[in-house]
């Protein structure tokens, strides 16, 4: 994925609005009315957030005369995925050095534990 | 994760100074005058950059008297995966789509080649 296309992709997730209108994209194609109503939004708010989306070619919109339906493209998180890949072994190392801690932690504990049930 | 550690997550990845900041602590801590070396920027647009990784939690600044190195802190990484696999299924299908168009295809054209084997 380009440099610009991945700038744009993060640039348009870093807002909670756009991130709640792909939720509900995700959940299957709908009209710009529609999914203007639970956000408490005027249309035209909700235009320009779909319009970013747009051109991070996170959604697309349909050509249909009467309503231009609204639908997620997934492709562009492929990108992220695709991104984040090289960062993944980084963090499950980090998780499984953490998981090794506790249960050393554990360890310690039911061997102290035991010394206890020994006391008198 | 938080709405608002996505949007700082998501806001800092947007940049492709601050990615490239991101591969190179990827390999190892380093100072800021070693990662400022290869990216051509004065020392205060670098301390910039870092200043928005440390506080979307991308990053760790050491706190030795000397120097104080960066290390990648990609556990904010994880949280930005784990927001993605609500999506991942639905790439995933579409690539999946993909595939059994592409061989429907490529089956097509093995038929039409036969046939034209069989021609005289």
């Amino acid at each position: 994925m380009a440099k610009d296309r991945l700038d744009a992709t993060f640039s348009a997730l870093a807002d909670p609005t756009r991130r709640a209108i792909l939720a509900r994209l995700a959940l299957g194609e709908t009209s710009v009315t529609d999914l203007a109503k639970p956000f408490d939004m005027s249309l035209p708010a909700v235009s320009k957030h779909l319009k970013v989306l747009e051109r991070a070619g996170l959604i697309s919109r349909g050509r249909e005369a009467q309503w231009r339906p609204c639908r997620i493209a997934p492709e562009a998180l492929k990108g992220v995925d695709d991104w984040l890949d090289h960062y993944r072994r980084l963090w499950e190392e980090r998780l499984d050095r953490l998981d090794d801690y506790l249960q050393t932690l554990q360890g310690k504990e039911k061997t102290s534990g035991r010394k206890k049930q020994h006391r008198p």
